[in-house]
This record gives C-alpha cells, sequence and structure tokens, in this order.
C-alpha cells in the first residue's frame, strides 16, 4: 500500500501563494496538492496552466476548496488581512494549517487564531516563519545550544530588500502594519528562537527615515528604520529595515554572546563566483529574499507535512507569531510617537512619567 | 489528462546510485520512478524500505528490469565496471539513459557506447557531468558567452576530497583508472566547456606523490597529482586532484582570459555562518562532493527529464565524455611514465626524439 | 641646509602615547622628537632606555618640557583629564598641538580649548581621530564625494573591543565619560566626516547592559550599549560599542546611500592568512585598536607634521571634537534616563512634554 | 652618546631603488642613508630633489660611492647585469651588502657571490626575497613549524601581475632570464622556506603560452607558464606566473599538509572597503606588488640594519638565492625545451634514455 500523503490546498496565488503551491505539489513527496484557491483571474489562469494538469482542482471560493473531499491540510498565501478568517475556517474543517506570516497586523485577530488552535490540539497550526528552516539560521541555533556563545546578549538583524523603484511598496504600506510589522517580524522571530521564547521587552526605541518613497508619509511609515528592543535579563536586540538596497537582498543576523559570536550572510552571495576585472573583484548579490531563502521554504514545506502525518511536534510555537507581531507593534508605536516605551518585568507598559 | 512523465529505472543503488534514485523519485516533478535495480543485498534491502512502498519495482537482474512494461529510461549508478554494457542495453530496450561517469576507464569501451548511440538519435544518452549542472559553473560559462573574459587562456581546477583514513581509497583505486581519470575528469569536462569542445592537446606532464596512503603504489596510483595539459592554439589547463584534504571538500576552478577572470568556488563553505571565538573566524566546509554538488544533481535528474518528454537537446555531448577520459588517460600515462607527451594539431601523438 | 624638521614634545607616554613618541621618533621623517613628559617613574624608566639615547630630553614636569628652546610643536597622550589645561598651555607657548582625543569629557571644557585655537589662527590644533587617517576610511569618504553613494543615509558604525578580563575597565569607567563618549566617538566623528560636519540631530536613543562586567553599575556605565541618532534632513546613524568580543578587535562600518553603498573591515582579519583544518577554515584577528589601526597613526604623524611645517590645511576640524563629543554626551544622557532626547533644527533640546 | 647607526648607500634609483632609498632614509630608524649612486639622469635629478637635501652624497660612479668614508653597507637596486659584482666590489670594501633579486640570471655568477661573502663571515650579505619579511607568509611559516599542517607536501605559489599594455615586459624580457627566473623565483624561494632548505628536485615540467604579448617569441619567453617541480622526499610544488591579470596584482600561495592547509591572500584586497551597487559586490586589488608588499619592504630594510649592527644571524641564507635561480632555470629549460627534466637524489642530472 502507498503511504499516506498530505492532502494539501493551496490559498491565494499570488507572488509566494505560487511557490507555496509549487513547493507542495513538486519538492514536498510526503505531500499531494489536490486544490488551489485564488479570487483573482490572472492568478486562476496561471493555476489552469501550472496546476490543473497534475491532479490540482481549482476554486475561486475559499469556502468550497476547504468543504473538498478528503483535504487534510491548507497553506494560506492570501492577502494578510484574511490569513486569520481563512486559518479559522480551516481549522473548523478539521484542517492543518500553515499560515504566511503575519497571522495579522492586529494582535487581537492574532489572538484569536491561537485561541481557536488551542481547542484543537489534535491540529497542526503553524505561522512560516521561514527563516527557522534555513540552514544557516538551524546552524546558529545549535552552536548557541551548544553553548559555543556563553549567554547569548547582543543581537543585530536586518532585513534589507532591494531598492524597487515602481512605487509598489508605497500601495503596499497602506495595509502591511508598517515596516516593523511587515519585515522586521523575521527579525524578531529570531530574536525569540535565540534569546528564548519567554523573554519580556524591557524598553523600546525606534527611528525612521523616508530616503527614497517620500510618499510613504500618507501611510505614516518609513523607507529605513532602526529599532532597539532591550529585554529584561540583560538582552539587546537592534534592527534595521531597509527597501533602498542598491545591490540587492541582505538580510543579516549577529548574535554575540559572552564567550563567542556568530554571524549569518555578512558576505551576501549569489552563488560562488567571483568576477576579476580592471575595477576590482565582483560578486553578485541575489536580487529578493526567495533568492535567499528559497530552500529554506521547501524544508518548511517538507517538515509541516511530516509533523501532519506523524503527528510530530512544529519548529516553532504558534504563540511566538502573536509575540513577534506584538514586538513589531511597540517598536512601530515608537518609531510614529517619537517616544521610549517602557514595561515591566511581566510585560506591562509603564509610563513615562513613572520613571 | 495527466502530463506525461518519464518513466525511469535507477540501476545500481550504491552511495551514487541511491540519490539519483530518491532524486528522480522526489525532486524531479516531470519523473516517476518506477523500478529500480541492485545486485546487492543490502541495498537491496534499503531499497524495500526507501522506494518499494513508492510504487518502484525492484530487481536483482538488471535485464529483467530493462525489459519492464512502459520504461523510457534508465539512471545507471552501478559499479563503472558495467556502465557501459548497461548503457548499451538500456538503449538496445530504446531506453534513454543517464549514466554515472564515467563510461569506461577503458577508450574503446567509452567509444562503442557512443557508437550505439549514435546509431539510435531519437534517444537522449547522457554520461552525467554533474557541474555542468551547478549553477556557479553555468554563470562562469555565461560570463565567458558574454565575452567578459576576453579569450579564455588558463583554467586551474582542483577536485579535492576531504582525508579518508579508512583506506576505502585504495581497495578503489584497483578499478578507478587513476586519480586522474577518476577525480580529474570532472575538471578536464569543466575545461572542455570553458575552452571549446573541440580544443587538441599539444603536451601533457603530470607528478604525483603518496603523501598519506602509500599502499597505492601496488596500483600505480597517487594520492595527490599535479597535471598540465598545453592546448594548440594557446590555452593551458592545470589540474591538482587530491584526497588529503584535512577540512573537506575543495572543489575550486579558476578561468583567467586576456580581459578578465573568474573563480568558483575560492571560499568554499558549508553555509552562511562564521563563527567568532578565541582563537579568529572559522567557517566550515562541506564534507563530500554532494555537499557541494547536491543540487546540481537534483538539476541534472529534472534536465535530463525534460530533454527526454520534450526531445529537447541535452546540455553536454556524449562524445566529450570520450574526450574527458583520453586526456585524463594521457594525464595518467604522463604521470606513471614521467615523461611529458606531445602531440600535433591532429592529435596524433609525437615520438619525444622527433622534437 | 638640510630641511625644517617639526621639533615636537610627547607629553605622556602611556599606552598610546609610547607610540606617539615612537611614531614621531622614528615614523615621520619630517619630525624630530625633541622632548618627553612623563609624571611615572616606570614610563620614565621605559623612556631612558628608548627615547634618550636617541636625543630625546626627558622630563617630569610639563611646563618645563614646553618652555624647551626650539620647540615647535606637542603631541599629548596624557590622560584624559588633563588634555585641556596642556593643549592650552602648549598653544600659549605658540606650538602646534596634536592632542589625543577627546580633548575633555566635558564640552564646556572641550569648546575652551576651541576657543584658545581661534585665538591663534597660525597654530595648527588636531583632536587625534585616528579613522581619518585610514586609507580605508578615506576610500569610503572618496566614494562619497565622487557620488557611488548617491545621498548618504544611513551609518551603521561599531567599535568593539576584545573583552580584558581583567578589570581594567571597570576603573577606567570613572572617568571615562561612559561608553558612548569613550568609544562611539570615533564612529560619531565618522558620521560628522560622511554625513557633513553641519548635520544636526534631530533625536537620540540608548539601550546598554552589563553583560560582562557587572561592577560598571557603581559608574553608570555598560559594557554593551545600542544608540540611534537620526539628523535633520533624513539620515540615521546607529551605533554598537562593546567591550565583549571573543575574538578580537572589531570595528565595523557601513554607509547606506540611495545609490550605493560601502562597508570597511566587515571581515576583520589578522593578515591574508587562512588556516584550513578539520573543524573548517579560520582566520585571525587583531587582538586591540592597534592591531587594526597602526598605519593611520603614522599617517596622522606625518600628516601633522607636513601641515605644521607647510602652514597647510589639518584634514579635520578642531571644532568637529567639540560636537563628536556633544552627540556621544546626548547618546549618554538617552542612555543613563531610558528617554529619547528630541531637537530642533537649531540643535536645541525640545521637552518631551512639547511633542 | 647617540646609539651608532648603519651608514648605509642605494646603489640604483630606478623603481625599486628609489623604494630602497626612500626606507632606508625615513622608515629605519636605526640606518642612516649617506649616499647613493645612479648613472641615469632622470634619476639624479630625483635624487637632488629627494635624497641631498637630507644630508645623502650623490654620486655617478659606484667605485667612489663605496669608497665613502664611514660608509658601513650598501643596498643594491640597479640592473639585474650588474648586481654580482657591485655586491663583490661592496664585500670587498668591507661592506655589508643588501642585493636585490636575483643575484645573476646566471647560476655561476651567483655562486661567485656566494663565494665570496663565504670568505668574509663577518659581513651581512643577503638577497633581497621579500616575501622572507611580509607578515602573511611568517605566520605561515610558524604554523608549520608549529607543526599545524602535518608534513608539508603540496605547495601551490603564483606571482601574477597586472597586465601592462605598454609593451615595457617584452623589452625587458631581453635580460630577465625568463619568466621563472624572474617572476616564479619568489614562489621557489617559499618553495625552500616551507619545504626546508635541503630539498632536491626529482623532476621538472613546464608549460607556456603568449596570451597577450606575442613579440615574447623573440625572447623564447611567455606571458603565462605553469611549471611543477617535484621534490625527492614526496613533495610537490607547482606554479603559475602571469602578467595578463585584468584586475591587479595577484600573488596567492598554498601550502597543504598532511594535517592541514594553510592559504595566502586567496582574497586579495586594496584595503577593508566593499563598494555595493546594482552589479553586486565590489572591491579594489593592489595594482602592482608594492601595494602589496610594501611593509615587507620597510620590514627587509629594518632588519637588516639590525643584523649589521648586532651582528645578528639574517632571516634568510645567501645560498638560497643559488637554489632558488637553479630551480627557476630548471623550470625555464623544461619550458623551451618541452622535456620533463629528471635528476637524483643528489640533484644530479638523469638522461631520459635512461629512465
Amino acid at each position: 500500500m502507498a503511504p499516506l500523503k498530505l492532502k494539501i490546498a493551496a490559498a491565494g496565488l499570488g507572488r509566494m501563494g505560487k511557490r507555496h503551491a509549487l513547493n507542495f505539489l513538486n519538492r514536498t513527496p510526503r505531500a499531494e496538492l489536490v486544490a488551489a484557491f485564488t479570487p483573482d483571474a490572472a492568478e486562476m489562469s496561471w493555476a489552469k496552466q501550472h496546476l490543473e494538469p497534475y491532479g490540482v482542482t481549482l476554486y475561486d471560493d475559499y469556502d468550497k476548496m476547504i468543504s473538498q473531499e478528503g483535504l487534510m491540510a491548507v497553506v494560506i498565501g492570501t492577502a494578510t488581512s484574511v490569513h486569520a478568517e481563512e486559518a479559522i475556517k480551516a481549522m473548523e474543517k478539521n484542517l492543518h494549517v500553515l499560515c504566511e506570516k503575519p497571522l495579522s497586523t492586529d494582535i487581537a485577530v492574532c489572538k484569536s487564531v491561537v485561541a481557536e488552535a488551542k481547542k484543537r490540539p489534535h491540529l497542526k497550526v503553524m505561522c512560516g516563519f521561514s527563516r527557522r528552516f534555513d540552514s544557516s539560521y538551524r546552524d546558529v541555533h545549535k552552536k548557541i545550544e551548544d553553548g559555543l556563545l556563553g549567554r547569548p546578549s547582543i543581537l543585530r538583524s536586518q532585513t534589507c530588500d532591494k531598492h524597487d523603484p515602481s512605487g509598489f511598496f508605497v500601495a503596499y504600506a497602506a495595509w502591511s502594519g508598517g515596516v516593523f510589522v511587515d519585515m522586521s517580524v523575521h527579525d524578531i522571530d529570531l530574536t525569540l528562537w535565540f534569546f528564548g521564547d519567554d523573554i519580556i521587552p524591557k524598553s523600546v526605541s525606534a527611528h525612521g527615515i523616508r530616503a527614497v518613497q517620500p510618499a510613504l508619509k500618507q501611510y505614516n511609515d518609513y523607507d529605513n528604520a532602526v529599532g532597539v528592543v532591550e529585554f529584561h535579563g540583560g538582552k539587546i536586540a537592534y534592527y534595521y529595515c531597509s527597501r533602498m538596497m542598491p545591490h540587492g537582498q541582505e538580510d543579516t543576523t549577529e548574535v554575540i554572546g559572552t564567550e563567542g559570536k556568530v554571524s549569518v550572510n555578512i558576505n551576501p552571495q549569489q552563488n560562488l563566483v567571483n568576477y576579476y576585472h580592471p575595477g576590482g573583484i565582483t560578486r553578485e548579490v541575489p536580487g529578493d529574499y526567495y533568492g535567499r531563502f528559497e530552500m529554506a521554504f521547501v524544508q518548511e514545506s517538507n517538515e509541516f507535512a511530516t509533523a501532519c502525518l506523524d503527528d510530530t511536534p512544529l519548529p516553532l510555537k504558534l504563540s511566538n507569531a502573536i509575540k513577534a507581531v506584538e514586538i513589531g507593534s511597540l517598536l512601530q508605536e515608537a518609531l510614529v510617537t517619537g517616544k521610549q516605551i517602557h514595561l515591566d518585568e511581566t510585560g506591562r507598559r509603564i509610563e513615562q512619567a513613572r520613571l
């Protein structure tokens, strides 16, 4: 008898949705992509060509898709605004859920997803923080676990996109939740991974500029921002997010402990080639995050399938997804108000006046 | 109707055979692994666990396997000594063939495979030089095609394995064809790719030592060897092969042209992590060639499937496989005799006395 | 007739004072070290051996030294607390002055030195920000001037020392002015150089921890601190200073503009050697700032001598030395109070309540 | 009383001669440049401006210069053809000698210099192999001495100059001794240092092309050449020399032992800057050997002065200078004849026929 495969459906076939669908279709041996949903005509047309011939049933109605006979899981790659609703509906249909980050830019909504998941502990519900599946970050985590750093104390992490002059990111800012929630949330998730899930912010500051996209002002957002989070227990994380890189994607992380340090991607590179010419020696850089993290996404699909089929633990807690957005929102608030935020050891806000 | 998939069988389930089988099973969307053959009990036991449950029929008889109904192709990963015979038999059954390198360590045998393939031009027959499918080497080829190097004139390339103290390579030397045929054949294939398939060797020298495996003397082989091939038309390739690396796999290539230079893998690395400690800054290195070239092998499976299904050209000529072994054999001869070999512009040997 | 040489005296023969003395003695062809002063017996003993035999007159009294016949300049490398007084006395004796940074940790005192220098425009008075003389930083400045970065917008810079478990830095913190004034002042000076001398801080935040030196608490100081300065006109600089590096000195800077980016020392290295071993590939790192900046100090001595002798401009303004300490003090205040500081476009403080 | 300084004269004020003169004048505290000789009017004019004002007596006659009262040493940077004669004359005047490499391109002449030096053991006579004074190569030597490599077995070393389209090197080839004697002699000297002075060549091969300077044919020379030397005792060194680099100077060395490996300058760089732009990340490369080795030459001057004044051993044997030229000449012969050369364990030639 053939081994059971995870019958999964893909919701949303935008840029990342297409990738998830293809990864489950082609690069996840223990999964079988059986359905896909998109409300968008162009995406549907793409799906008819790239998914339907391979046995994937297509839907323009999410609810119908998740009612498909035999379906076991759904991967959600739609717009952020519907992530939570779709995730909850899927759970109600007894489906495992892999949801693109963030669950929501609204913390209360995030919490509703987590609450629903708690009710159904037999379901695997994961928010896709892709760096958790990247071999380099996993090596960092292992080195920390092995004690090579002593006590991790300082984390520097940046998410920096290649400059896109098309204006896309201005429109996107209308609903992205702001740069810290949209971009730095990955760096914050790394912080929870490397410093510990239970760390509590103590103080938060942030500063931002609009260097190349002045129109972001209408959304109170920025194209370059720096934020600092000090945690109770003597740890600091500081973040830089930018959409202005000239050369490509540059997502770099350093963790400094009392006895050692690690860095990830301090020398970004497209491949292993150097080109030597009269101007010097040049290497190329990935143009976007998928150029950097493609294999992490493939790993994510495979580990999700395994966890669902074998009922083994997922490598990250769903509740972290709330905590990462919470910290991102604190940074965003500090950025917009120009005030340092303080919190006590239980995570409650302390008024400036009381300091 | 579901799109046609390439029904393929895997011959040989040793170290590399297993990988080919799994790559066609799991990572080649347009292929379907339907059969596998091994004469080895331990390998058969592995196959019962990892292949059979997924619909792969197992055989301990190669001839029976290639007679399976509906089979379209075979990937050959058995011992080198049977590559040629199995490839020819497969062609006689009208099957496409992807054969691990080398076709044979005997040039006449290589030629018989090529001759058979010429008779059946509708079949895709490829010798698996994996570096042809590596994204970095492809970038080099593109840069050469784009003229960034001017006229490529000097090629340095090395295939260097991590030292294996188990003695495996001494036994292996009994039938490997010698280090230049076994290891440098990859570097020679790169030379044909970057200098042009039609280059003719003009002179050949080689030197070798036995630094860590003195027992190689019984097979007239070496654990470290350096060879130089000058080509007619003013080009030189020089090679280093070694099985003595302390740190891991280090396969490095440089191509120097009249106007530019490229290097591949000048800084070997396992991942994107650096570890900072009181002794300095350290990065790890892949332990073997699969750690360096895994994705190239996956790419190879996929491109082979596509070429077979769509009847599109393969990215490398089968005749190169002969030429690479021929040049490897010249180097091996120069190594063993201690004499420089000279050839005229048609590739015929010139006696030393006539110089 | 022999060309005129700058007759210079060295005040202070501690760690850096010794180096200045030897650089002027041996590595500054247009200068002649003619005198040295130290109140310390051990330093005097060193000077008798290393300076006196080469024609350097030794003093245990600063005032006497600066009265030496024919003296033209003094290099001040004494304790920070006497820098300003000694610099002013030297000017009163009509001597050129090269003073180690900072002029003082007290801004009013800094200003008194600058005021004195303004009265004597024929004198060259320089505060030794050594990075201004480093070839890599100069290359960055040239690339900015050449427009390769577009508009410089984000600067990240860190001054990170190897961990010294001796407790030296705890004692030192008693009078250092705090980490931002003592360490980050170099990074702030780079900011003035790369963003422009006339930039005005708009907002300032800082956070710090005591990860390895808890005793710093008595001096309200920290062993790791992160600070952010936003400037009017849409620029941000962020700084990290630490005395906890496991591997050695790591002073790294990045400048990101609207069209290009540069980094300095992203891969710290002691020399050009890599060591390959079973654990990977390792390179060593300089143990301290002099290992990184030795040649910058030599360049500084030489350019100071040239400016004095030829009456040519110094490469940095004395007033920058005040501004760098002012910004460092803002960071230190933000660090200690836990409040973000705001300033208007003239540089005046804005109260939080008014925001 | 002022400490004794080494009164030294500089012979030859060409490109490297000027640098030696200035290094002894300005950057060698224990030396005093007291005289300089050049037969060339333009060089004399330069000397009147840059040396004479600092107390250096100028000569257009070598013999007169070395007769100057009180002279203790001479640094010889004239044309190679007169190195030996001038060195011998200097020794006859009881002067220490630092002679630019090579002593001569004629081995018999080299031997005459060594013979003369043997007669006068109280004199320090050194042939300036500058890499012996480079901190990176010294680190390699120390790591070998410390046993980090096990038994050094393979050495790869290249001397590669930036392409100079002026034709200078064609003219230069008339008397350079050929590329292996002129360029690879440095790599051969490193081989003696790292493998041991007493190693005996066992077999030698070489190949060359004229890729950008076809006119070198008239001098039987090449612009790119690869040579291999196997030594008795199981060691191989292989060399690449080129005058065709597009990007700058690239002098790289690797030493591979049975237990470890080291590389020097595997990533050539002008300084610590990386420039990030839409085409990738670029670093610049030194344009010539002095950009790479300037500090080694300064170190050489200083150690030579110390050895002369304190009668301490020089860091390299004069006899190595012969051996390096001998091995270079073997490579050059192998290059020109197209024959592999064999030698017995005493270093005597074995005829091919006898193999």
